[in-house]
């Protein structure tokens, strides 16, 4: 049996990236895409998430996580807080601590029940956010736990991990993504067409302007 | 400033004595206690936390989690699925996946919005379950793990890892945790008093019987 791999969908640029890199390598028929609803005040990256995954072919299951607003205390969540870039040494607002290690360890359970072993997610440690959950040392170790937790021989995919925002627009124009990225979601502001303005928005545009691509989401 | 500790609870037996531990070893007004419902087919066991918390006099905070009966495919929290016993070297079918290193990693969060860094939880991998995210290897990579991606030195307690139900019974008699004993919740039927005959009522007999201490729940 060849092997299948679940890709977390976020409906941004990255993990729409990542889930054509999935279907190069694990092949058609042999993935499937999971978005968690984890109460982000930017209700379209769910739509675009679905957008996306039927565009590209792929079952699309969306994952209830009502616990990050339950917590709250961060700006992803909680509406009344405005985003704010990080200053120093400290982390940003948008920071949900735990966040990215909650939705692989729902993703691996997703993925044991299914007999699959690979996941694949769009994290990138070259990414502004500093965020310490989406460093590969920090998912080496992850993988290791969910090995030992659920006895599966699960591998974390991070395909982008070491690549610039240039290098992962080369990357999706490669895999034939292009068309899909017209679909996704990037803006901080949750505007569509996008504000353009925000610190998401300017590192998306900078990736694009560099890889000599025009943007099909700027172009709406 | 004194460390604080948050308690795992779950309104059951091994819980409660983690939190007279916890009050023992890190002092009263340092501890806290975090319940997690997750949608467990017995309610009773909310109740039960949240008087076992009020008994000992800690703060008490209940958190949702949706995703594990989003998820389903288990008798813990599918009532359409009867509780099934282990079977050779399979896995229960009271097993959810990743469901401890979940209620840990956002125990961990809940931590870290208040500045603590010691996380207390009740599993023992002498338990007759065989879960393997309870067992302390793998909560040594978990503990880890929660470190290297929220930045911060935490600790996961295990005080009843190595213990027998026996050994935990004498650990709770000499804590002075048998009156709180009466609160608590073991039952896999749901029952109240306690039915007797299903595997957890019967466990927590034997180590009562084998403590040579009267069980108070025993006694309703």
């Amino acid at each position: 049996m060849a092997s299948k791999a679940v890709v977390v969908l976020s409906g941004g640029q990255d993990s729409t990236t990542c889930l054509y890199w999935a279907l190069d390598r694990f092949g058609d028929d042999h993935v499937e895409a999971l978005t968690f609803d984890y109460g982000q005040r930017h209700r379209i990256e769910l739509e675009c998430a679905g957008k996306v995954a039927q565009h590209a072919g792929v079952a699309h299951t969306t994952l209830p996580i009502d616990t990050f607003s339950a917590l709250g205390g961060n700006s992803l969540t909680d509406t009344g807080i405005p985003v704010e870039e990080a200053s120093g040494n400290s982390l940003p607002n948008t920071f949900v601590p735990g966040r990215n290690l909650v939705f692989l360890t729902f993703a691996a359970a997703f993925a044991w029940q299914r007999g699959i072993a690979d996941l694949v997610t769009g994290v990138a440690q070259t990414d502004y956010s500093g965020y310490p959950d989406c460093r590969r040392d920090t998912l080496d170790e992850l993988e290791q736990t969910l090995r030992l937790g659920m006895e599966r021989a699960f591998t974390i995919h991070t395909p982008l991990m070491n690549l610039s925002k240039k290098e992962t627009v080369e990357m999706a124009r490669g895999l034939g993504a292009l068309d899909a990225m017209a679909l996704t979601h990037t803006c901080y502001n949750g505007q569509r067409p996008p504000c353009g303005e925000c610190p998401a928005c300017q590192l998306r545009a900078k990736g694009f302007l560099e890889a000599g691509v025009a943007d099909p989401l700027a172009l709406l």
